[in-house]
């Protein structure tokens, strides 16, 4: 097994925690991604909100809500995009700055002591903790604790307490609201440079222009517009103090606060609570940023109501979601480390939202890519199929958008972008984003896996088929016939492998593209029969003809697929095999990652893989391989891999698994599992990999759970790694709930609620009535 | 045959001269293009002097004298050039101002009659000539002439006549020299804008800051520096006017000049010579440009003894390089233009200079291509081979660049760039300039080719072959061995034919690596053998160890070169065959240009050729395969090829003429000689393809001469088109000078200095001692 990557454990272990015991400014960026909280509709880095000279990013972003920026080539050719969508730092609603004897609280340059930093995972809360050693003399205690509401999810909310440890006295405080922030990737992202930004040349980090402010009372209110898509963002807050404080509003470029005094008396703590709104998004609907925004503030939530619902709404997602491992606490931390990253980045609010790429981070610009089909929406499926579809739905609003890239590409039908936040490419990396033609393969996979858990046909006899013959349409006109071997597949691509740039018949696309070709023309054919003015509608929706469709089905009978068949080995793509072998065993440690230590283009002269996105199909459609055509092709894709991609360890963590090898399925979980929180990449600073953290989940369920889901019945073959005890995780799967629980000694499976299920567990298929507990042989 | 593209003829056809009549504002920047004058030194295009408020594009550029400009990407990856070389639009040393009346003339809102702008190829002059009808009523003849110096490369020279026609009375002038001109291209170069520059979000187009003036008597001298790199340019001139004449300076932001009023009377003609000394580049030997501009100021060259001076080496120039052709005016003209524009863009007279790939444009920044080494440096070597050996110092001069290039690539030794004006990657085109490692193999050809032609073993036993041991470091370092087929090969590369990026094995590229590694092996033991010293040299300086060199001949003797052995069609890299067949006489011809009508990405998925760069060998290695094999690729390559470059329809000419398809070679050669001065391309407006001008001689002297110079004895096979009398040119080779003149009846050989030479015409070997004729059988 492989595994280059080494952790840079920082953090304390606990199930339900991450802690961090004391301050290391070296790691501020680090610690500020991964006490990262989201609530779905808005998401803040834990960056320090009274003020922090060092170096940091203070981050606070808004799912969807977009800017552009302007694209540059050194030779612009045809087709590439000019601009692209990203979602900029928003509002510091946060903004903190307290003040005692003259001196300002600033971690970089006050004394401090007892400083400390938990997230608890179990209602995302984030607490900060230390006392300042004022130059006076004077020690005070300071707690803050910040929340995103997960249910009413415009309201976030501050409290700080503070605790004079030897004096009586007074401190100066001004809250506010500023949207004096900046979009530090604002010049685009490069690689070579530790924070991943490049800001030379960026005249302007601020994507903000101010459009009014107010203070009626204890409310205080601003909106602000983007620079270039003119979004107008609401943002209000008051402020809970226990008692009655004379506060003085103070008014600057893009902000608004109030300033005043706290008498504090020694050991008599003081708390300040600040509820913030922010809202955005009711311009579309010809309403007003700003009447719905005030309308909100009214809301009568308070500090400790708001938590209340926030806590409850935790505790219902925790119950479908939470994975318990005992014996292994720091896999327990990581893995629930990564559901609670994916609940807090998506947890199915709104179908006009998706799974950020990277979460709390500027670098993928807030940008969804097929992380979103291949490893989130499939966990959601399980955990609630309302959640998958509005992924689902979350496509069809941007199918227009789809053809319209299909122009720009030259050809007919939907081509869904490879890195989007407007429904464009927005990434402007051409040899990815122009290249990579495999999401609409994701799309289609979500598609078909969705209705096929489900058995829902109303989402695929609506949105779903017009998706899929768009795309259809689609991949036709971007693939062609080879002259020399008269078969049908996709040239000049690039897999999810994305160490091979522009490769001919891509093993995984062409499989995915056969799939998609054949799955659409059975469904139609089926629509024509069981629902046919559902399929007249779709006919005249996209004008599909059945000579068109006759025509998917040739290619799709025609697709190249290269096996080898001595060995059983599916060719990545055409002369795979033949390039120069890289010995990873031999490859120094320093040269890691390849990305950032070997030149671009050097990259693709070799074997060497990112993830080898053929193996994705082992796991997909499990029933179409041998045992032994998994172990060939894993034995030999793995020894090539380098994992340079977030979503590399879960998938072989699912299949080593699968082919009986725990530990090396341990060691990927292990990986996959604590990838942000040791650092693995050593580029958490740049934000959280919160879709490939879906893959751990995965790495559990369908790994050591053995979790099989493309044959008719749901199949598990639960195995446990030697280091557990025991682990639990819990399915939603056609009407039911059911709870898995696999201990050395076997597996319990219980109905939680709903009718029975049939499961295959082990190979046999047993109806899972009140419970079914097996033994291990 | 394809040829999918169609001329726009608009300029007279005369043999010797270019010519305009009558004035199209809307052709404006083609005409300037087409009536660029340069003297390897400088460069001007045919701009009104006098101000011009259309559209037009005022351009002043000097050969190897570059700022940088940023190069920005969406995403940059490790090893991406971050700034890039580019020869920056300068001073507009022609600078004049008229006003008649208070009205300034301009063509733009003046009214004019009798407009002609016609060069003097012969002379290399532009005159352009026109009746001003001012709203006065008087009518004003002005003849504008300009030339630059060949021979005192420094100097520019302007004369203007001014011939009032219908009264007496004053104008007012102003002549001066202006650094505020524009560099359109700053921006990058946009392939789906017309003009082809991308000003968009520039904020200063130009790259000079002003450094000194100084108006001393008649004298009026500026000097500027480029705005990153520091350098310096000094401009002066002096007015000759044969009156005593009153000049008050006029100073300004970057500018000097003086204003003077002018009596003129009725049909009597006055003239105003202006005579310029543009000097730069003497900072790096530590002397001051100021003052050695002001030293070349006090030349005694006035504008008539300069034009004597130039006009005589123009007449060498011709002498050596003219191609005259009997019966077919319009061929004789392109030829003949196509042969000025090289001369004007390199004849030899620094070695620091090198051949720029537009003359007269800004598109390719002032940079050089393996354009140098396959076209031009080939073409010099038979007109005289000092020149070709300057080409070969130039690279010289360079390998510290090749060398640092190779370490940003991640290999061992040169990796001479692409696109370059800095010795380094200039054009940031990463897909090309990374990709394309055949800018070594070119430079391989050259100094094999060179040393082949001339028998000189000094350039080859010192630089050369330091050239060579590191360009095979470097080759050896970027190619791999197959684990498949156990053989060595060049992995995602791109060819010349660059409408396939990222391929392996292309075998252009393939064949001249294995030639590469024999050769220079072959020479280094040589040397052991001949030349001790300057082997031990060699090795000193290199570090080349023996088993370095016995791997680079594994290497060779392993190869990959794909051959239908059924056709024998060499492939033209893995899996050509492969690819999606476009059939090219169904292409739509608004599709044309390929690269401004298609997404780019889409141009890679078939088996379209740009140019055929495999044809290429057929040509420099003509003895290497059968008249059977050049047939079939020949006619294989050809029929996919769309001639997006170009170099191509030269190379098809040239080898159409071999199989004897003698209309192809004449439509082909039509196309070529012509590319500029009928607009084939649809981008002459961008500048002059001056360098693909070289492959025009090429087709005419290799095409229809059969010139070929593999073999140990010249060879020649003279046909002749239809269409034409007779055609002669000239040859240096080995010591003596031959002239070639063929015509319906045979072939004149005739030796015109020098001693005698064996000459291989149709087969048969032929000592040219005075004059062979031969009668065609």
């Amino acid at each position: 097994m492989q595994m280059i990557k080494k952790p840079d454990k920082y953090f304390d272990v606990d199930p339900w925690l991450v802690i961090e015991s004391g301050f290391d400014p070296k790691r501020q960026r680090i610690s500020e991604s991964i006490f990262t909280l989201a609530n779905e509709h808005m998401c803040v880095r834990g960056y320090f909100e009274e003020g922090y000279s060092g170096d940091c990013l203070l981050g606070s972003y808004f799912n969807q809500l977009y800017d552009y920026r302007d694209l540059k080539y050194p030779m612009t050719m045809n087709g590439f995009v000019g601009k692209g969508g990203c979602v900029p730092n928003a509002v510091d609603w946060l903004y903190t700055r307290i003040e005692l004897d003259g001196e300002q609280l600033d971690l970089s340059n006050s004394a401090f002591s007892d400083f400390r930093r938990v997230t608890n995972m179990k209602d995302a809360t984030l607490t900060r903790e230390f006392v300042w050693r004022a130059k006076s003399g004077k020690r005070l205690k300071l707690i803050f604790t910040r929340f995103l509401n997960i249910r009413t999810t415009i309201g976030g909310y501050q409290k700080i307490l503070f605790e004079p440890l030897n004096f009586s006295g007074q401190i100066k405080l001004v809250s506010g609201l500023d949207f004096n922030t900046e979009y530090e990737i604002a010049g685009g992202f490069d690689y070579n440079k530790e924070s991943g930004a490049d800001r030379d040349g960026v005249a302007d980090l601020n994507y903000w222009l101010h459009d009014k402010s107010l203070r009626e009372g204890g409310l205080f209110a601003i909106q602000a517009k983007t620079k270039n898509t003119n979004t107008s963002l609401f943002s209000s807050f008051r402020l809970e103090l226990g008692r009655e404080t004379e506060m003085e509003t103070v008014e600057g470029e893009k902000f608004i606060g109030c300033a005043f005094t706290l008498g504090l008396k020694e050991n008599e703590p003081v708390e300040m609570k600040k509820t913030v709104l922010n809202y955005w998004g009711a311009e579309e609907s010809g309403a007003d940023t700003w009447q719905n925004g005030m309308i909100a503030a009214q809301s009568p939530l308070t500090y400790d109501s708001a938590y209340e619902e926030h806590a409850a709404a935790w505790q219902r997602y925790w119950d479908m979601m939470d994975i318990e491992i005992e014996g292994d606490p720091e896999i327990q931390q990581g893995v629930r480390f990564c559901s609670f990253m994916c609940l807090m980045n998506y947890h199915g609010e709104s179908e006009s939202r998706n799974c950020m790429c990277k979460l709390g981070g500027e670098v993928y610009q807030g940008w969804n890519f097929w992380d979103t089909e291949i490893y989130c929406q499939r966990m959601y499926l399980f955990m609630d199929p309302e959640i998958a579809k509005k992924l689902i739905m979350y496509r069809y609003h941007f199918l227009p958008e789809a053809l319209e890239e299909g122009v720009r590409l030259g050809c007919e039908g939907a081509r869904y972008p490879f890195g989007t936040v407007t429904g464009r490419d927005d990434t402007g990396a051409w040899q990815h984003c122009d290249l990579e033609i495999h999401q609409n393969a994701a799309i289609f996979y979500s598609i078909w896996h969705y209705a096929h858990v489900t058995g829902d046909k109303a989402l695929l006899y609506n949105e779903g088929i017009e998706i899929l013959l768009q795309m259809c349409r689609c991949m036709a006109g971007l693939g062609g016939w080879s002259p020399k071997r008269g078969d049908f597949g996709f040239y000049g691509v690039m897999g999810p492998d994305e160490f091979h740039m522009m490769v001919n018949n891509n093993c995984y696309t062409n499989v995915l593209g056969q799939k998609m070709f054949r799955y659409t023309t059975e469904v139609l054919n089926e629509m024509r029969e069981c629902a046919p003015k559902r399929y007249e509608e779709a006919v005249s929706k996209t004008g599909v003809t059945p000579s068109e469709t006759r025509e998917w089905l040739r290619m799709a009978d025609h697709m190249r697929v290269n096996r080898d068949e001595a060995t059983g080995v599916y060719e990545q793509h055409d002369g795979y095999f033949d390039l120069p072998h890289i010995d990873l065993s031999r490859l120094p440690i320093e040269q890691i990652p390849i990305y950032k230590n070997w030149p671009y283009v050097k990259i693709f002269r070799f074997n060497m893989l990112k993830q080898p996105d053929f193996l994705n199909l082992l796991y997909f459609f499990s029933t179409d391989y041998s045992k032994e055509e998994k172990k060939a092709n894993y034995e030999f894709y793995e020894a090539r891999t380098v994992h340079e991609s977030s979503m590399s360890p879960a998938l072989h963590s699912i299949l080593a698994a699968e082919l009986g090898k725990l530990d090396d399925a341990y060691a990927f979980l292990q990986y996959a599992a604590c990838q942000d929180i040791a650092n693995y990449n050593r580029n958490t600073d740049q934000g959280l990999h919160s879709t490939a953290s879906a893959g751990v989940w995965a790495s559990v369920v369908s790994g050591f759970g053995g979790l099989r889901t493309d044959a008719d019945v749901l199949t598990l073959n639960p195995a446990i790694p030697p280091q557990w005890e025991s682990y639990a995780f819990r399915l939603f799967y056609r009407d039911s709930r059911i709870e898995v629980r696999v201990t050395r000694e076997g597996v319990d499976v219980r109905l939680i609620c709903g009718p029975p299920v049939d499961v295959n567990i082990w190979g046999e298929t047993r109806t899972v009535g009140e419970e079914v507990r097996l033994t291990r042989v």
